[in-house]
């Protein structure tokens, strides 16, 4: 069993379970942003947290042990996928413009995408609901050496 | 003068001024990370605020001229710069993840990246300061027809 | 049962119920069109539309529950395909001229691909026939904030 | 001067002159879609055509020259602008869907690109107006031999 | 059975036969070099066509309704054969000459890839026999609209 | 004066005294294939013939200088502009089929792209004159060793 | 069996024989680089050299059959693979110096990589052993007609 | 001056003076192939060298200067021009089969491109001259740690 | 089995029997980086070593056969996983800084990847402790001949 | 003045005045390597250290302004400078290495390419000496939440 098999198993029983990310997460304490995201191999699960979804979602352990390692992300880029594209757009615009406005902020650094996390919110507006994506991560200085 | 020379003639008289993109927004009642953008060409002045804009630099009308067409997006895919990089990652591993996550709370659609605002902020923390960015796009469904 | 082997399944049983376009769209209340795209995987069939068409076509269950997700696109870009590439050729060719007029009618914003329509038809011509496809997406307008 | 510097002074003349495509259309008695794509350089006025468009644009000798020869398209493939990448879109989702939709109706051939028109209106809509662009070209059966 | 296999199946079954394209193409009544793309998915047969080739090769059914379909073209290009290089190589270096040796001839336009035939013949030659390929397409004037 | 300019150069002014790749062919006894390549900087002119040229056109030594050697290609691959990528497309479909009517009839080995040679002709067709193309390389055998 | 997996089936009896390909060769009577490259695909075998290879490593006449047709190289470029990298570096550096090497001795033209051969030695050095690979092909001249 | 328009000007001079890549080589005791590719930036030559050359081609100080310093490779790959891009085809298609017989002969490791030397001979041959080209480099082992 | 399937069985039987490259690398003498690297197929076991490891592991002979083959690496560049691409980003932010300074103390020349070793060690620090990785190579010189 | 043009400036100053990266280093008190990225744009300086480095090596203003900010990288990837090139190797051959052992020391995470420092030393050896590169980050472990 690939990762994605494993993927595309665990989406078939979420689906047919008639389960949500959120249920799924409070079975073992975490956010469903980032619930969602180990379940794509983008999160490593600890043994008794990967037992549990499998327990949960009916799988075998084949399941719980792929779930507690990290893989590879695996996307053609730019994405072919149109809700993942106006991401991939986002950055492509407002990428220079995040640079300017986050050095003038912080200084020579980053925002790390590694200690770093997640949220999506729904925002009810009369002219259409919107989509509300947070993105939070911890500012690195440039080291001088 | 292109488009590219403008925006490095505008970072050169912002720094020199000692102004903030806040003390630029400000001057034109926008937010600064949109006035971020619409100064790096991803955004549209009107001609009041871009000649406000010009005044405010010290810069010739040229500049106020090309400040109200925005501007196709030119970097390089992936980016070679470190900080921008990092959103390039976030796309390539959280994706598939928010794509997922959206679908299940909204349906079949995505978040527009036209109909959208984003903003950034400091997060104080003890262990070192946080960058939040916030990105908000209105919810829109595939027409089926 | 991939998305891919799944829509060659389709495309088989069509052909040799000798169906058309039309006469599946007609069965769900939908354009010849839309129902393509969907057959194809990009579009969403309620479980009561994906029901008649498997059964229009006399396909198992496994099919019905692929036809109610969209799939991500996934075409070599630039086309292959001589009727596509031509497409592909339009929009290289008349891309920046589309720019221009839709920026001079409706201001600086973009055509939606997604609260989108497309319709085909044929246009006879003493000199041979034509081929008429109607693209109409709503027009959004870039936030200002 | 190069035929995209070309571009650029035609676009500036006619913005400062507050002239439209269907002015300059007009005074060439051609429709203005076909007008803005030859002046993109995608398209070839006869001498008497491109002389009355460098008068009306009070534009050299030279312009009128450059307008008379069509130029190779050149455009970054994906497209970065986010108005044209939403056609490039429609191409990549729905491209199979429009082979096999012209294939039923006309058999094994393409929609010409060379023998083709477009044009594009506005449709008034009460949640907010559409784009709609046509596109007709010829259909060309592949020959037997 | 995929088309590529369906091309290795007929090529296998006329080598084992010892049959030639010309065998082929006599058996339908039609040209050598159309008979030998359509063998390789790049041209559609009728079902009699289909049919007799079938047979004279002495395969399925299954191949027989394979060959009523084009396919579209799979080619790593630049080509990483050495023969089908070398064509490439002669659109690399000579395209241009192309363009300007027939837009004199025959001002703005192209020469049709569809409505188009093409020939190979061996031309005897002291020095070492010549392969004369022939391609011939309609030209087709781009529509000033 | 790079190649580049000095084939605008060239062109430009055999436009300016109305002459065909004929009559300069003519001039140096040469095919007006062959010269067109030439000029654009696809084959090498002896002195006598770079001379006759540059007189011919009115251009200076410097031209004659450049015309003597062969300059590397240089085009987009794919090809953008539409009478090119015709032949691309036919080498994208047709390639295969090239490579195996060759190998039947000559053995192992491909058509030199270096012993070469090519010419255009007008075939004219009630239904709309045709470009013929033919192209003509001697056969190589690969070597056994 | 593809071609690929011909290889690898030839490569491990030829290993688990402990022959070399000086053995393989001196069997048909030809050079060992050569029936190197034939083995990998990249030459063609008579159906006697075939015959006897495929009895010398034990394996089926599926395998002859293979090895009487020349393959399409098949290899990622630029080369992951260290040794053949150093290759693709050596033309990549020194490519226009042996453009300028040969032009000047040879005149307009190339050197075949069809009517080509090649050999590789051991050069014994007290500084360590070299590689010494000698590349010989006939020099073709550009034809001008 | 870029390391191009150097190599360019030295080109220049080398031709107008008559001079062969021997002659300059005989003016610092250098293998001509060793000193083109020193011309053409792939190589460093000392002071005294270049200040020789500098002197024989009648060109400035900055030509000696830029003359001690190693260039990055700048070329187009798959390369355009012909000459070249049979070398590339080399190792394309013969790549592997250098790797295997290395291997057998040297065991685990490379031929060095760096401790490397190449030349070029005209090998006389009564069908046509062919072109003979040597490459030399260290067998270097993968070291085992 | 595929190299990569090995690996694959590799890891997955040093994890349930609790192994470290450190107690594999013990077993046969050599480096833990070393080991890994081999395991991955970046280095070839000698027999001896390989059937350790399979016993170890308690694997089959045809992995113990496989560990005694260099593979060609393969993975996608830029590398799509974080930790990996992070080397990445050094080499092409550091890669000219690299070479300055290695030319300056070396001179014009090469740190070899083949003569080359890698260590990896963990470096306690109060702030979060560091990896630091030491990489050495022999230091090559361009031949002058 | 582009950066590009900046680091020309810089390097053609440092080797003129014979002054060594240790040397520059000194002056403002840091590592040469970090020094000589910083003059390489990938580093920012601060006002101090900026100014002395301009007065040492005679240069004006603009270039002190210039080194106190960080610059994008620009490098072609894959590297075809060869020292360069043999880093991207590492990367390429080793990078899975690399990952696995990180993980079985640190755990799930990464080492930083920001929060980072890096030296270069000569190591005497008898058979030629050899380069020795430390790269050492913070391990950043992904944050669950």
């Amino acid at each position: 069993m690939t990762r994605c098999e494993c993927t595309a198993k665990i989406m078939a029983a979420k689906q047919s379970k008639g389960l949500t990310f959120q249920n799924i997460a409070t079975a073992i304490g975490r956010d469903p942003v980032w619930t969602a995201a180990a379940l794509h191999g983008q999160g490593a699960l600890d043994a008794a947290e990967a037992g549990k979804i499998a327990e949960l979602l009916g799988l075998e352990p084949a399941v719980a042990a792929l779930l507690q390692q990290r893989d590879s992300p695996d996307l053609p880029m730019p994405p072919t996928d149109p809700l993942i594209y106006r991401f991939y757009e986002i950055v492509l615009a407002y990428g220079p413009t995040l640079r300017e406005v986050i050095r003038e902020e912080f200084g020579d650094g980053i925002m790390s995408a590694i200690d770093f996390s997640m949220n999506v919110e729904r925002v009810p507006n009369p002219k259409g609901d919107r989509v509300r994506v947070t993105m939070e991560g911890k500012f690195l200085s440039f080291t001088k050496w």
